[in-house]
């Protein structure tokens, strides 16, 4: 038997397309990122990916078959999971996308299984594997319970309980941004649900928010970096803007918590970087609603791979895949 | 090999003590139950509990040893998990009674894995052993992702995703009743935190919101099982109360089921036996909560096993240990 090759890692959500060439443990040889193509074709985008993956490999000095061991992707859901056809929210271009499939008949490998000369391509939502590469190999290393979270357009996230990547039901589980946290006077979410997590510390609604209590009226492109900035400095809607999402997550995440037993809460994702603006009220949140023994014990930190950790997660789809998958 | 002989099953609440004898397959061969004693002397209680046991297999012509192939619990929390040291709420006299150890040193096993000459004796919440029993035999059964759920004088459950039970950190997964409700206007529970569904949604928590309201107002020993019958007879007040609990019910299965990707919830508990008056209101705040494509799947039923649910899920732990039980 010889050792493991390298494997192709993908991370593809709706601004940048990410891909690298991880060694066996996980660090990246190699990784490039462009932005996603504002395409409605679906092989224009599947061409720029391509593309990219070529140069990867030749910049890793890997040849596009015989020396790869596995290609791990995650990608923007929704998705059909464990198959791989691909909806992202935003990715126009990419509706039941065959994504897994097309990946398999182009880097030699056989969807699922490694088959006779095939080697394993595995795909999951990009949340998840943000998820799975924190436990892997970030904040959540060698803990057994770990949720990852990613707040940034959306919020979203991935389960890892009694050392296993949870699915569900249909590769579903992780979606954090759902839980409930304010069912009487909440904002109606994006999927139609009432008082979401995400309907609250998503950033575009913080913006909203904060721009009808008078931030920076009449302003169109501002962003959550703005208002952080802002709060930074003292604004006094914008530090109340940070304070309701910080309480919102906090909420979501006593929830999870009481319910899943979690011992690390890993949070990522651009807003994150708020630092103590967010996570301040968020644990205080946390703290007045996780008053069982067991459940004050949960750490809430910040996911420490960076802009890496869905490249990371990818790769443990394929590495540590008695783990993290178990699809077919 | 032989083929695998019986299990003496046991299911330990603040009302009564049951015990059963399961055979291969999970039915009870045989099963009584007493009145759990108003004792302080830790001793004294065990002895009940011991001669409840001898009962069952003499009934069952179960010889006490050589014959059994395991012991299964299930107990009221919090327990130290897996030593299955036992500190139940409603039982005052047992405070870290080392269950487990005395079970096995009593009943011919040896904590923990089959030792020489022993047999294995597993120890979980009781509300865990609910939903292993009703994953098992019962509302969830053939199905992967399962949330038990006991609504009585407590809100309890436990958590089969990816087909395994869902132990996490320290066996307190499945906390359904500390999942965050109405964090803004709820009351405080009796773990400390704000908005629990426990808080809203269990039995006395009904009927004491109910007599604010002016329902049976200064009679003291009413019951959930008092107001259900009201809200059947058309009372207002005792409608809004258990439209209030389903409500409560409904948002908190929402989060979970978009947390967890879940296919069934199988509740149980006395409240259950509510039917429409708790169903059809936790119904529509589940509708109103669970939009997403995969989150309106999961299907909420009454649990199918009855009272026998906890020890055909203490059997559980046993008869099938690759999917319940990863304790020592």
């Amino acid at each position: 038997m010889t050792a493991p090759g390298p494997v192709l890692v993908i991370d593809i959500g709706g601004t940048k397309l990410a891909a690298g060439v991880a060694e066996p443990g996980g660090r990246l040889i190699t990784w490039a990122q462009v932005p996603t193509p504002r395409v409605t074709d679906a092989e224009q985008l599947w061409r720029t990916l391509e593309s990219l993956l070529c140069q990867v490999l030749k910049t890793a000095k890997v040849a596009e078959r015989g020396e790869l061991s596995g290609v791990g992707c995650g990608c923007g859901g929704p998705m059909e999971w464990p198959a791989g056809r691909v909806s992202p929210l935003n990715i126009p271009a990419w509706r039941m996308f065959p994504l897994r499939d097309r990946l398999a008949e182009r880097f030699g490998g056989v969807a699922g299984q490694a088959a006779e000369g095939g080697i394993p391509v595995r795909l999951h939502n990009d949340a998840v594997c943000m998820a799975a590469g924190e436990h892997w190999r970030g904040a959540g290393r060698g803990r057994r319970n770990v949720l990852g979270m990613v707040v940034s357009t959306g919020v979203g996230g991935g389960l890892i309980l009694d050392n296993h990547l949870i699915n569900g039901a249909s590769g579903n589980a992780g979606h954090i941004g759902h839980v409930v946290v304010d069912p009487d006077d909440g904002p109606v979410c994006a999927c139609g649900g009432i008082g979401c997590l995400e309907a609250i510390a998503r950033g575009p609604a913080l913006t909203a928010w904060a721009q009808e209590q008078g931030w920076r009226t009449g302003q169109p492109d501002v962003t959550g970096q703005d208002l952080s900035g802002d709060a930074a400095q003292g604004h006094g809607v914008a530090r109340a803007a940070m304070r309701r999402a910080g309480r919102a997550l906090g909420i979501a995440i006593a929830s999870a918590t009481n319910l899943c037993d979690l011992e690390v809460v890993a949070v990522g994702g651009g807003l994150s970087q708020a630092g103590a603006l967010i996570f301040d009220p968020l644990q205080e949140a946390l703290a007045a609603h996780t008053k069982l023994d067991f459940a004050r014990q949960v750490r809430v930190v910040p996911a420490a791979l960076g802009q890496h950790t869905g490249l990371v997660g990818a790769a443990a789809l394929v590495m540590a895949g008695h783990m993290y998958w178990t699809g077919d």
